[in-house]
């Protein structure tokens, strides 16, 4: 195999820059709860950024299984060793939130299953909404192709083991929470 | 709008890190030629990584209309505006010449009407050859969802007219190419 | 290019006729609210059709943003420029309401990112129910491949910028909506 | 079931109109052979338009089954109970094609099993090519799903019986080829 | 045509067995009405395995239009030609019941016109949680490729006729259903 | 959870039949050369089966890498683990070939990422060819959701490493290959 780098008639103008890039990428998301689909997303996204912000929808109305606050938890436990990494909420338009937070980037997981057209036809109105921010697709590993949150919960719901579906902290309140019920 | 970054937490442990990323992104393809849409991708990807080199693949077995050459000179004209794009020419595997650049992303476009399962087949078998190496989506704007550089290369062979659809670079290219015929 | 109308064989039998055609076509949907994306379709089937309904379903169960009285008031002011289209709602089976309007044609627009599945599943439910009536599709200008009365809605509540998304009279009625409540 | 057309805002101003159209339509395709999807699909676009040409591609490089003559001496056969529809063939742009014979429509018929990205690539390029030519879509009737000429061919070669699949005029051509090989 | 079986290199080690197998399968469902693609599906399954379990989904909380007994009843009526077919009830766990009935195959119809992805993603979840049970798809006619329990639902309750959609005696208790409304 | 076998209203009739099930399933494909995908598929369908017969399509004109005598042998090695497995080559039509074999199923495998309706027209047109025939479709493991055949000569002839993609003896076949060029 051989290749050869171009760069002859262009480097005599000018030498190709290597600019340090300091980028913050948003990852929103439900996360109710993470998954380990979420997580291996947040890896994945951890080393493309400087910063990435696990973002939680509080979307109240939908009346999910944990709360925001029970949400933020488990994520915080799941993100630390990440330390480029954190966990915020929010509610409103993702592209305000985004802005507010100095993000240029929106991280989104796609799988070999999933809703690939739901997906584009969010990011191309968020990109209609506020162009300078970018949407970017990374593709969790096939081993998490049919893992959802919603799937979990149905499973634990049923009594299913979702251990190995998700991180130990969320499996953990997974079982607090049946027992409490 | 509100919104809470969740770090109380956290924080308490470590401060949260703001690391600069030097990223080096390949954005391969056959580039047969380069379509405004390709040059939208190359736009949206300068911004993402520190140093982003447009890989030529050099399939000579499949009779492109362009050499190598001059596909890498029509590129070297497209990606001027952008002072850290480079670019280059490969044979052999993809994640090879990647790792021979370390590079650590492969960077690639998504359309609305796409190939997307085969991106995603590529994508998953890259990963398996080298998984250190990240392969990103971009979504191209909407209004290149059609356009392809087969259907650019099949309307210029039938007598219709490519500008718009193609940078001027190539355009010009095309009608000499015609001119020659 | 050359091109041939290959009529010898059969002009000695009989001459080509061209018939006027006098057709009614249905744009059936929700419109709630009526989107740029369905104004597009109104356009391009208005010359398609010599009179064209475009017909809102009463789904009150649905409970939409916009009563049928209102979404009906809004479309008027959209056709308003094409003289072959009137505005009208059903309840009942579409096939039942196009039956009675003397219709043959029902339109439907679809979207390079669209539930292209559920239209053909419906397409061939009313062909059985009414095998007379022909299903017709149009195809949006990609510019609204993104666009959905849902996704306008949920920006709108949200507190973001419809308009270009919306023709005039719907983005009046949305900031009248908000203001009122 | 009781519905209402809604005329009342505008009629004050202008009656409605109902425009007799006299549309022409082209139905391109290769026809190699014409099958009983492709003979639906023309029943069905010669009740949408007054004039309905069905247009075969003259590609001769890619060494088809039966020459564009033959093809569209089966054609012509297929066609003959329709009195509105005739047959042509061209090459270069169909767009230019359509322009010269007044057209302005393009008819397609898409399948429940179809290409269906593939057809929405190939009319959002000819709209861009010519703005005023729209492309129509039909439905073929479910039990034609699965039929395409590529797949009549192979049966026809491996030995297995097409007839059902392709009018009669084409299931005896292929008798005929058969016997002369 | 011709064709070889390929067992000189193996049938000197061993004769090729023939084994009698004896496999109960699952076609779990919620049968909200039964409708004729399922029939379809149940006779061809009935052939695949040596006792088949039409299994009926008790989801009380999806407010179904026929109750659980309802349902079976119906089924039973639909199974009776097949001797090997028998009706079931289930809430739970999907693979828990299949393991109760020493069930090793799960059925399922695939239509032309159909939730894939979502179908993949539930087979590969059930995989996971029993991998010894395995799901097996057999695809409906292409006449039923548009007829789900929900459309059925939908026409009937707006005065359509579902006859042929579903067997007599589910259009028989929809239309007792529709008088006592 | 529980459950209830739903019989009182039938098997006061007739007792619940258990047929012992002597089917012949065939597995078509090219082979060339096996995956551990294809693999996969032998090892499920052999538990559905009581002969399972993977057949190895004879496509000269497809200039195959391997000859349809090494794509057996390397099969025959393969399918050695499983008794009630053996190997053969066919042309012409696969519900000729299935019916000579006296198979009353045809075997495929699907994948999340995978020509979905490539396979359902195949299948629809075999259908119509041979009722009696049954395509039956399971799911390889989601570790091989993108192997294919195809795929893995490309890497194997760029120099990459495809131990893990394919079985032993496939690999083993493929570096002799290698060595001999």
């Amino acid at each position: 195999m051989g290749w050869a780098v171009y760069n002859e008639p262009r480097t005599k103008n000018r030498p190709v820059a290597r600019q340090p890039v300091h980028l913050t990428a948003i990852y929103p998301g439900s996360f109710d709860p993470a998954t380990n689909g979420h997580l291996d997303v947040i890896e994945r996204g951890s080393k493309l950024a400087g910063r990435l912000i696990v973002a939680v929808l509080r979307n109240e109305s939908k009346q999910p299984l944990f709360s925001t606050a029970e949400r933020m938890e488990m994520l915080a436990e799941v993100v630390r060793p990440f330390p480029n990494v954190e966990v915020a909420s929010f509610d409103g338009l993702l592209v305000d939130f985004a802005s507010q937070c100095q993000a240029s980037l929106i991280l989104r997981g796609i799988r070999a299953i999933s809703d690939y057209e739901g997906e584009l036809q969010m990011a191309l109105m968020n990109r209609r909404l506020r162009p300078e921010i970018e949407t970017v697709f990374l593709m969790a590993g096939e081993q998490y192709s049919f893992v959802s949150s919603r799937l979990v919960k149905e499973i634990f719901r049923l009594g299913g083991d979702v251990s190995g579906l998700v991180p130990p902290a969320v499996a953990c309140r997974l079982r607090e929470r049946m027992a409490s019920v």
